[in-house]
């Protein structure tokens, strides 16, 4: 069954004190929902009051982005922690955002880890359940953004809690269903209009391209647009113009989700 | 008029990582809330869950204690920032405590600077009125706990904040109000019946005791035992065995608050 | 007595992790002397040894950029710490650069505070020690860099230090010798011709113009070029070539300093 | 051939800012060598200094006992980084010691990785070089302390690093080499008089006893006396008094390295 409707997705945020990273602005008028980082990996107070404000100027829903506490390795670096540990420092994160949320009047809906916890909780159980307990008992109602087929997805459908599923646009499969490691040549897209044909295809095929030239099926319900790539802008733009000219609604993470 | 009831407050959650500090268990047998760092001065993830989890088991109320992000000088630090900086600092705070409190179904309800900050906050309507907006942005409901005649309660009345009026046990006090310097010899009370004949004079007779032998009229809503103080739990047992034999009730800050 | 030979410096290594600011590379090209963040206030072990070993490659000396350790504030926020708390903070930074420095084959030469620190520190004699005697402990050869006048002048003198002072290119002063606050208007020069002919005079007359149309006396050694100016490299690229068309020779800071 | 000297080390200066840990005091009354923590997962200036000043009047020697940047998890966790990384994390450390260290009138003689790095260094050989290089780079008279037999042992030949094999007087080893997970019943000595009896055995034979009761053979420079165990101080006092009533020499690391 094709998909009549898709959420854009970018992680934003990742600034720090006199640090600014990304183009958050811009991608605010191009994506329907924001992962907030939330001052482990990156982020500060400041910086989460202005994405906030911006996107609840905007109408773009906001989630956490969930990182290991290391502003060094900008959450990059694989870390072995307890699932206690984890499940914890993942509450923590929500928390602050809701807090700042709650000053700006919005609410946190979604929750998606950042960086090499994303890459570790695709894997392993331990992590994917450490961080859905973490919403669970926060806010049952937050939505676990991960990759259809991967540990975070088992983790929701264990713990009740809604789901959105996310591939990326400017990135290329292996055939077994990961992401083509960046330092292989092809490995990001950066062509604009090539991410926007595949976001499509995606979205209406409900499958992801591989990198040797098939496809594997896979429930897509929210797009990732990579904010720290150059060119993120338009990829971004180029893609949004081509679902909307093939008619598939944009909406935010909560309208995706079940 | 004088006080039948009265709260007693103690600073807890002030390990980080593998360092413990204060004796947590034993003073929540004691005080009727808890002040709990949130993780700037001190605190983690885990030290919050620990202290949290206990207090509920013991029906005891928390509170966000909030600091400046200096956890190498413990908060203990004067530091120079713009209000607006502060006042996020805080709401960042207050939410990441939430974030643990709804994990262990606790609710935070109410909020104490600490240390240079606290004592800053004093004296700056700047500081007291960023604290307070803060707590009034993320949930007004929150009782803000300050010295009567400070900056802080002016801020709280203000702000239209709850406000739960804090003297010190084991400190003695100067004619213009402030506390004694602890440089100075008698500075502080370490003779727990001393300490506790104090308590019961300041709850009854609404005021507080000066180091030159007189007293200041002062509303006391919570009497504070310092958890870092040698002796803070003998001192703490002593004052609340000679308030509940004078009759005075021990009660949680959201009941002695207005 | 019209000098003959000038330092220019620069603030460089600001960066930290994942995140870069200024333009260290093309700064390098103009500079003598480069005042390197040592980890607490900005800089890393990466971004330091980068910093490095490209000023060893340009024959650029270099120094420790000590800061307070707050990189939430980036070094900017006032902070009161006891004046042996900042001389061990200021010790740690010159060894941690010394062993980078070691790592890349170079010798650490100056020491120049940073941010808040240093404006505290051209004020308040304690904190101007307290730098001072870092240095004479961990290396009696290090260059104090500070402003003619201030208390870190005195400082130097007192602890047997050698000297450079230092002007800025791109600011005005107040009659009082102090920094017109860049609150004001005209309060940073942004013209890279003006800044250059400024440069030159306040060589040659070794005294400061003032925003009121006047100058004050002060001994010059070397002139900052603030990286994270807009069009810094600019600025410094005409300042250099002015310098050498009036016959000024250019040099590092060791070469100037006593 | 049984060895005639010994060096007996343990891990200091573990506290940060308001936080104290272990009995660095006692144990500098005991040992030879002192390892000391550099500010990444544990130590900050002032505990920096307050060790080397108390090393250096009892002629302790003082080495780096670098770890990984996680004050959080008390370096304990594994952290994936580039060999890169990690070496120039290593260069930081040792450098700031070393700045400490001159402010004292010491020198820096020996390197020892601490907890998680300890034992992924131990293991890899990416690690181990990283470690060592850093010592190669900023001075290769630094004695690398690591077990017999592991990949930094390798790593110390290759690079041509002095090396001293350090042993474990409290802990029980398996057949393969490692040491007895502390889950194992019977994994840590708590004994004083059998770890002291142990601690004898293990010079004289240059052999360590595993858990089977069999030894396997090991160089053994300097043995390891847990600063965070329970009963350090009474372990470390009868491991000494056995030693010397044995007629072995107790000496620091540069005595016993080669």
């Amino acid at each position: 069954m094709a998909a009549d409707r898709v959420n854009l997705n970018a992680d934003m945020g990742e600034g720090f004190g006199a640090y600014d990273m990304g183009d958050d602005d811009r991608l605010l008028a191009i994506v329907g929902s924001a992962n907030v980082a939330c001052g482990m990996h990156a982020g500060d107070p400041n910086v989460m009051h202005r994405v906030l404000s911006a996107a609840r100027d905007r109408g773009v829903s906001v989630g956490a982005h969930a990182g290991f506490n290391d502003l060094s390795g900008f959450g990059r670096r694989a870390i072995e922690m307890t699932s206690w540990d984890l499940e914890l420092l993942v509450t923590y994160q929500i928390g602050a955002l809701q807090g700042v949320a709650a000053h700006v009047g919005m609410t946190v809906t979604h929750l998606k880890p950042h960086g090499a916890l994303y890459n570790m909780a695709a894997e392993r159980s331990d992590y994917a359940l450490a961080i859905g307990r973490a919403a669970a008992k926060v806010d049952p109602a937050l939505v676990y953004v991960a990759p259809d087929g991967s540990a975070m997805q088992a983790a929701a459908a264990e713990l009740g809690l809604p789901m959105a599923c996310e591939a990326f646009v400017d990135r290329t499969y292996e055939d077994d269903g990961s992401l083509t490691p960046r330092s292989q040549p092809g490995a990001v897209i950066t062509d604009p209009e090539l991410a926007a044909e595949r976001a499509v295809a995606i979205v209406r095929r409900q499958a992801v391209p591989t990198r040797s030239g098939g496809e594997l099926p896979r429930r897509v319900d929210t797009l990732c647009i990579h904010a720290d790539s150059a060119g993120a802008v338009e990829t971004g733009k180029a893609v949004r113009r081509a679902l909307e000219d093939a008619g598939i609604a944009l909406v935010t993470i909560p309208d995706v989700a079940n």
